[in-house]
């Protein structure tokens, strides 16, 4: 019965830290979001909530890790619980990246809505690789929670469209540069966060690839059969 | 006496962990001086070793991460081992990412060396920038290992200097793309392999802020003392 208690207790400190991996997710996804709509309907306000966000998002990862080790020290868990803890201190790191990575977004956006508009049409793709990027985000934490391989493999492989969505639009912003030379530093603003959207969907493909690890138990990151993409 | 037997060899096995991340260090310090040299000499046959090192430094991190999972079901360690290894799962990430770093810059040179050679002087700049990134990889696993708090500081204050020297070579390169239009392809390879050793410092610096971590047990990372300049 005592046995029964303990295992029950650890069970909704596992469900509570599994809850508290899944709201700071929603947190960055939705500083994906109001980072690229600062850019597209040049709310510099949104913007400055987005960087000032970011500190939460810190403080979540701390808080998290902090909890790791409570239930590691206190419960000593072995096997399939010893990996979800050891690795959910891997994904609150990407999830914290990712955040960083937001901010930086609204920063440049800051000092673009203070520059005339761009002409460049990124209003349309901007917001495009935003959605893909938030998507494999969400995706990589459902395959989390719901031990989904099969969706972990398919955030490693939407990752490849991301990269060539980048790839593309960076072809467009050089086209550009060179016929408006005026319009470099701007264009290098887009440029970076554009990159920033793909570096996004690397850290959600990095998350997918833990996933795989925890839930098959042998190492499948860095391997070619689900990554061909995620390097570098 | 037996309790003695098993201390012993757990010291061992923490020391031989140890031993595991400091190599794994000494290889990409390595890295980040080969894919600078091999785009200063433009030595492009040292560009493809480095590239095909990376997948080294990925099975490294595997195998650190299974090594430390190993340590904790077996030991099940508490207080400041339990501290060391969750947090070496941590380290690895960032030298595996390091490693990403490097290989990403060697691709760059690759093309780089089969276009004409590039006349803004990047021979001094970007292997002074290479040297700043090594030194900072270094000192951060010299903080680990010796528990060196004030030397962890000392990273996480000389990544500001390393944010300065890639800005002003930003600004740099914006001038000189504005001049000439056409070495922009060029240029931009050049800009994405400068802002690469900043991120390597970024790094370094996240393994100095765990460092710090680790030893003062309580977190550090992300507040203003001591790394104003970690994020994004």
């Amino acid at each position: 019965m005592e046995q029964k208690h303990i295992s029950s207790a650890f069970d909704n400190e596992l469900s509570d830290l599994r809850e508290k991996i899944l709201a700071m997710g929603g947190k960055v996804e939705r500083m994906i979001a109001s980072s690229i709509k600062s850019l597209v309907e040049r709310d510099t306000s949104l913007a400055e909530l987005t960087i000032a966000k970011d500190h939460e998002v810190n403080a979540d990862e701390v808080a998290i890790d902090e909890r790791c080790l409570d239930i590691l020290a206190l419960r000593q868990p072995t096997a399939k619980d010893l990996r979800f803890i050891t690795l959910a201190l891997k994904i609150v790191t990407d999830l914290e990246r990712i955040g960083d990575k937001c901010a930086s977004i609204a920063k440049q956006v800051r000092t673009l809505n203070a520059e005339p508009s761009f002409t460049l049409n990124i209003d349309v793709k901007i917001p495009y690789m935003a959605q893909w990027a938030a998507m494999m985000v969400k995706e990589s934490l459902d395959a989390f929670v719901n031990h989904d391989t099969d969706l972990a493999g398919k955030v490693c492989k939407d990752d490849a469209i991301m990269n060539e969505l980048n790839d593309k639009f960076q072809l467009e912003l050089l086209t550009y540069m060179k016929e408006y030379p005026d319009a470099i530093p701007r264009a290098l603003k887009i440029s970076y966060i554009s990159k920033s959207l793909e570096r996004i969907s690397d850290h959600a493909t990095n998350i997918a690839e833990i996933v795989i690890f925890m839930i098959k138990g042998k190492d499948v990151r860095h391997t070619a059969s689900l990554c061909n993409n995620c390097a570098g």
